[in-house]
């Protein structure tokens, strides 16, 4: 029951999620007149804003993954049983699919349409595996801090936009669900299945960093409190 | 006497987000050269961090609403008693009707014109209550926990002006007030019932979300703490 | 000696401030390649940013006023004892001249030069009027709750670069400094002094809004515990 | 040990920044269409955005300096021991130069190519010297209170790309590794020496400012409780 509000949300959430990258694509094309640079900024502003919206929003009902790599992660961690993440992952692909149409039909489009846009190739994947990985770190640091995760990831995201080839999908379940879309947002469903791999490679990498920088040290137990509280507080 | 300091509040603010909206439109559409991608950027970069500085501003004075649908909402989840849901919409209306004539004299057109522009048919309905729902799913999630709801509120609109066809307007305070402004960011009189309508049902449907969302379930009375913990801090 | 250092906070935050408008306009309209949209982007985002930095930096050691209004506005409000206001404007007015230096050194330009860019007329002194007023609601607002006045005004600025006719100086120490520029940003000498005057009766405007909005009411002494925890935690 | 991971997550961080920087350099100069500002827009919006998604994530676990300057600041301030210094900075440069040839394979571009970008002469120097000045002013102060540093410095580098003529380097580190890369973002390498110069006496300068705007007054001792009280909690 609980676990069912919890889905819901994250569905409401992912698809809300979908309906603004692949909502802003298309109004960001069409305005744009040509120029993709303001079409991916205008794309970008939105996306970025969205999830700081929506995090905040959802972040004490479900944890606001929307995203399977990040539910698999925290499953890793230990945040999340491992008998929550198949319903977790079901309703993230459920909402975004229904994010899609629900842009498609903002924007007087056939509800759902098989992308033709290419995104394969060593670069993209190589982009994708670095901006998941990045993903994971950012939100790795915020759980173990009280840093605002929401404000962290919508800006890691604005920013992954820009600094990958691929403009960071980052999200096996946003990469299913804009194959569905022949947009500006869009990815041909035969490159998806490369993006997903690489996507959890670079979730995988992530883990284990953090896993590895995290651990309890057993050599500084004797160490004094006060190296101790250097550590808390450090450098800055 | 308190309710009259809270609806000014309202008022004042609901005034200057119309003076933003509308001014900076005016602006965008006159600086951009052509470019109606540029023209948005601005209105919506302006239109988002207005709405971060009003609602921190006022909040703790009315609640910051500036938005008969967010009103509405606050009386159906009882945050707010129904006997003073009159004077806050009126306030709103009054507000948002002077800071469209206040931006009208900053830039030196007449004090109103009657909107020509065009904004009618399924797909901008639609829009607008994809934009409502959204927007008050967001207020409701950051109600229930310390989230701050300005920041969040200011980057869903910042977001929504974008993955919406409509622009998002999602207020009914606005789409009255810009319906007197023959600008970039103005909507025929005729037009206006449509987005109201349309923002009402979504709004509604927000409230019924939520409702269901969070209400007690009897069936979780006797879960284990440790659940109950899990559930009060989720996944990330 | 505890003023001294205050005053160098203020000198030092208020030249930081205008180097980054000057500078940042100068560069935009450098590399903006005749799109006055695209200059004036650049010089709200910087100068929305750099205010939100700085406003963080300084405000625990002087407040981070950076503005003779709000100078003036603090001590109305009881918040500035007034003796120290003089001490205050002179080190805005004395940072704010060196910035501007330091911008023209930064750009290769004439160290001080007077401005020939006209800012004048009944819609530009209006502009400025709702300018400096909605500012002063906003630090009102966010000083009286626990609301991060940094992101607030740097909020309020970034919007009211396009939502004003004037583009928002919305400060005395900022118009005479800007007078000294040539560039973007600048403004004819001879138009100052209506600007500030505009400013101090916005300022005025809003203290005396805040002061009707926040007096003690007397009637109110008799309500009930639950109407007055209603208005401390009102609406949302 | 614990040092071992303090100085891997200022490379990781460090990595992350500089293929960001570098990255989204390239993709905005790619898809502008010859238009500097809107491709110096695309790059300050990614490298602000992903200064305060990385501060947020690595400062509860190395300070998350990414930055001799600031290292070496943080010691001097007594923030970081002085024996501690060398193993931050040299991770810094390797986490750095790494993040560089992330950046050229996600771009499909050769691993290092050095740059023939030109930047020198006094105001490019001046301009650095400006940069890092207020860069540390700023850390420096948000380090004095409660102020979230991630927010602050992305929103200062945001800034400083526009207001300095040099966009801003402000971080040895950043300019040796961006030697490394012949686009969008480089420098050219003998420029290089002359940036790290102007940056260090920068930051001596920011330092000993704050260490005046700071010390402990001795004449202050006799003053009353309300003056101490005023000075915690001044003007605002």
């Amino acid at each position: 029951m609980r676990l069912g509000r919890r889905v819901a949300a994250e569905a409401i959430g992912t698809g809300l999620l979908l309906a603004c990258i692949v909502g802003s694509g298309i109004m960001g094309e069409r305005l744009a007149g040509g120029s993709i640079a303001l079409a991916l900024l205008a794309n970008t502003i939105a996306t970025g804003a969205v999830l700081v919206a929506l995090i905040f929003a959802f972040a004490p009902m479900s944890g606001a993954h929307f995203n399977p790599a990040v539910t698999l992660a925290a499953a890793a961690h230990g945040d999340l049983p491992w008998r929550e993440v198949p319903g977790y992952i079901a309703s993230q692909l459920a909402g975004a699919i229904v994010g899609v149409g629900l842009a498609h039909v903002m924007f007087e489009l056939p509800l759902f349409s098989l992308s033709h846009r290419a995104r394969s190739g060593v670069a993209q994947m190589a982009s994708e595996g670095v901006a998941t990985f990045g993903l994971l770190m950012v939100i790795g640091g915020c759980a173990r801090s009280r840093a605002p995760v929401a404000v962290a990831v919508g800006a890691y995201i604005t920013a992954a936009y820009w600094f990958t080839a691929s403009t960071s999908f980052a999200n096996p379940a946003v990469t299913v669900a804009r194959s569905l879309s022949d947009t500006f947002a869009g990815i041909r469903p035969t490159d998806a299945p490369g993006f997903i791999v690489a996507q959890l490679l670079g979730a995988a990498t992530a883990v284990a960093v953090w896993h590895w920088l995290t651990m309890t040290p057993r050599t500084d137990m004797h160490v004094s409190p006060t190296a101790v509280k250097r550590h808390g507080e450090p450098g800055r």
